[in-house]
């Protein structure tokens, strides 16, 4: 249950309301966000929602039986509309895209990014600087010493930066340097980084695990909301399969599903969700019309040169014809939607 | 390896080919289907190709290094045609829509359902009348009593029908009644129904296994195309994952790989690939712009009444709609092709 | 719901339990057995079980709440018992121990396998002569041709053959020459050769498919037992994971699983639940200490030069040793149950 | 590559090492732990092994084919010991029991744990503090509060302490009362965490992710063991699979090839590799017969009582049934390895 509070809440007033709840043996617990003043309250028993919903310093009152609570669409029908300033938002009708190379490599390689990004008029870069890699002895990324002119290339530019975040000590070293925090899949239980993001101002890119279910993945989410951080994305990155063909396999079913259960944007990255770069840009397509509300997808000046994921990502040819593509997917969808 | 066999070669020509070949330690398979006459031959040694492409008798020979032969496109290039007559097709830039129920329940119900296509303009209809089901105590179709007026009626209106085989000594029977036998996704490693299936001049829909490669299915389709039948469509209809909120996982990725590796159709079921009646629609056109030939799709005029297969059925208001969609889509597709 | 019909029951009586079954709107199936005489109930209704346990005809009645019924555990206590003649049974505190090549190769092989069987005192052979395979160039076994000595040679030395049955039509041809009909795992959802091994008086072994669940299995059973046939072995041969390092995933949790859901004993096959050689022996152990009921091995003279299967496959010294440790395991499984 | 150097090797050999690497195009990384001097040397190149062999201050030189090296056992045939003190040691051939609660509740639960173990001889353990759960609403654990009271009455009484650690900075303040530091199933990719515990001189044990394979769990322990830390055991507790009937599916095969593969002990845990109770000490038993090193078993006084975990935890007289038949079993395996 989620008992949204007034903003001007008095304390007696939210004494009474948890006084309340506890006579129903619920356990209440409140959460301040950016947007909100929450009070979760998680029990068993039935009870009278209007005595609760009558009380002084509540605002609303809503019913939700999902394991999560404040990331489920039952209480907020409208999708959340996360804005980045300077006019890059993540909204429903707008469709994002963010593109850029797997690991910053160099500054030249920052600047002919940005490049290809302002002739596609695209508003958001990835690059990873600190890179989870299943091998010890792997390129870790370059860390500060380029995410620094990473950001400033970008801001200057007009441009927002996404890039991963790996463990708790290097969120506050990242902050000024960051628009939006990547959790990545192998860290999406990683339930004391999530702890910390939601205590951040920025924005979360949260990936779905390798084999994580839909469940799983807003429990995640939850865990961010629940700290105090409304600015979450979910992204749909490929799962395991026992296909060979490809690195993972895209979850397109994933799309129309959390877009139901959950009032979050849905973000959907093709390029590791099969891990091959000549089938990429079908597969944006295919999100783009599924309901998607951005894609994620890896571009290299040179991808037969990227320090990492060289053979998923697109080169500047072809990811202006995928843009391009995308872009007449996205008229045609939101054409479509008058039909319903 | 494939040897295409001149149409008119004799049995000197076709003796001095296996020898030759036989000195190379390779195992050589003649095939004949509707369309050519083939040899296979299997062996590990290098040789010079052109010691056999010069023999008289033989017409090409193409080195197919994958573990299926004729199914691949490394031969043949072309997306294979299937012509069911009367103007029915399925090929490369048509985009074939199959449609109807589950099981075909009444001859109410087939006129119902033929209504419904041939309002929207769709040629091919799906209805079973051997059902596999888990329990030996569920309603397993209506058999042979309701093939022949489903048939009936469907010619009489111009329709082809696409119902499902189960077994070696059914397709005697079905034969005459049916345009397209579909192999069920439990039966797809039902390696005897293949070799009859492949004896058959009806079309073949080989749907994949619940967890089965790119390569099994390939297999499979083999055994059909190397006992004489060249008229398969390969067909996507999800794969089981640790997903619950979803029957199974359409695997949307093997859209474009099975059309790199192969020159036949690729089909897919959105109905079965989620199993939610809500989501087939988005499904489908997702389907279109990644590059299938074409859907098959569960419609019942009143779906909470189906006999089987309800809750992934839709009604003939939200089929009319998804079509309308999925043809938009299908043509921006093509358009969009010109951009490459 | 089961009702057991008294031996004697007269068609009169009969009827009355069948009407009176559909004036709660139960479905009831027939399902006669070597064993017993059933009616499976299946509805949705409460009722009083009074009512029917105490009509004319009845032996005894069981809610049984599985979604299969007669295979089910909850009806039958004790293990089955499956009398195969000559002394040889499978059955609990037993355990039996099935072993042979993947394929019958020739009489000289049979016989050499007879030699090792008689040398460690096993009763039952098992090896292939229908061979499914994922390739149509495979080798497909050699059929009848070999079936016939495999069964005579078999005989005269008091051991019972298992081999595995591909379709309906070799149901007749072979029966005389089986023992045990075994059903592979791509098979164990081919309904139609189910129905009919019901029907059939030999004992049969069903695999599980390769990522089939408890339920569907047991479900596959019930076709078979349904249809006549009480005399069922189920068998664990792995499942398909994300691990390539083995062939196949022993699912040792399904031992001691199946044997609480089911009266039907459990076989264990490690040949194939790993596919190495190497760790055949230490799953055969760790089988026989889960509670399974007997295991399924491949041996050869030669595994190097088997025509199938040889890298999962022991010699006969490796499966001298691992009989050894599998008798001395059982040993201390039966001498630790008394500790219950 | 792995050099191992002489303990008193001098600056001046250690650059003429590197240099002569560097010549091959070999990229170095010094490893330093708490045993040993290593050099691991990452190239593609072929190159005289003798050539660098002889070269002064180094002792040994070992090939690896792996993508992990000091974990492999390619390099040390020998399985690593892990001394604990006080006689506790982690070896092959002994066999370790850990057992005690999820979660750690109380003082009394400690007290009355700790009166279990000794009353059946064990020596370690174990017990959550900091609990990761899929909800953020869950109880997660009393951290530091009861960990300490924990460490001293283990102590007291020779126990040693194993206890799950979920973040870097959590490391240091856990150090003093922790003995073997638990990585749980869903960190086993957080490599920031796996750098840490590898520079800590407490072992470490790894869980296995959900859906991890061999090789990636290897390559997470390379972590540790590249950091300095040789302390290492592998736990292997159930994978994901898609069946419903228990929590996850115990991979009794990945017993035998860790063993194979690497050095390290190789831990089972029944307790989350099936999630049921009644089910824990069969596979219990079954780990030790596949040559486990160990197992580590949730046990609790009252299970139905527990925080959590309650439905796969053993109370008191199941764990000391389990217990002496584990001890039973282990008896009889070391007498069996006498007959290969």
């Amino acid at each position: 249950m989620i008992i949204q509070l007034k903003h001007d809440v008095t304390g007696n007033q939210f004494s009474r309301i948890e006084t309340c709840l506890g006579e129903y043996g619920f356990a209440a617990s409140r959460v301040r966000t950016q947007q909100g003043d929450y009070l979760i309250a998680l029990g068993k028993k039935d009870f009278d929602i209007r005595r609760i919903g009558t009380l002084d310093g509540v605002k609303d009152i809503h019913i939700v039986s999902d394991p999560y609570q404040l990331v489920s669409r039952k209480w907020k029908v409208k999708t959340t509309c996360i804005d980045l300033g300077d006019g890059v938002k993540i909204q429903e009708g707008d469709f994002a895209i963010m593109a850029g190379p797997c690991s910053i490599e160099s500054e030249e390689q920052i600047e002919s990014t940005i490049g290809h990004l302002k002739a596609n008029d695209i508003r958001i870069m990835r690059g990873g600087v600190y890179k989870p890699r299943s091998s010890p002895y792997s390129f870790r990324g370059h860390g500060m010493d380029l995410l620094v002119p990473f950001y400033e290339k970008c801001k200057a530019n007009g441009i927002k930066v996404l890039t991963e975040v790996m463990q708790v000590s290097q969120i506050d070293e990242m902050h000024d340097y960051v628009d939006i925090f990547q959790v990545g899949a192998r860290n999406c239980q990683n339930f004391n980084l999530l702890d910390e993001l939601g205590k951040s101002d920025r924005a979360v890119l949260l990936k779905r695990g390798m084999s994580m279910t839909m469940e799983e993945l807003l429990q995640a989410a939850e865990y961010l909301f629940s700290n105090g951080n409304e600015r979450i994305m979910l992204c749909e990155r490929g799962i395991r399969t026992f296909e060979h063909e490809y690195r993972n396999t895209l979850d397109i079913n994933a799309i129309p599903m959390l877009k139901e259960k959950s009032h979050l944007p849905v973000i959907v990255d093709p390029s590791h969700g099969i891990g091959l770069r000549r089938f990429v840009e079908p597969l944006c397509v295919a999100a783009t019309v599924s309901g998607a509300d951005g894609i994620i997808v890896e571009v290299h000046e040179s991808p037969e040169k990227a320090l990492s994921d060289g053979q998923q990502t697109l080169n500047y040819a072809e990811s202006t014809r995928m843009i391009r593509k995308v872009r007449a997917a996205h008229e045609l969808y939101q054409k479509m939607r008058d039909w319903d």
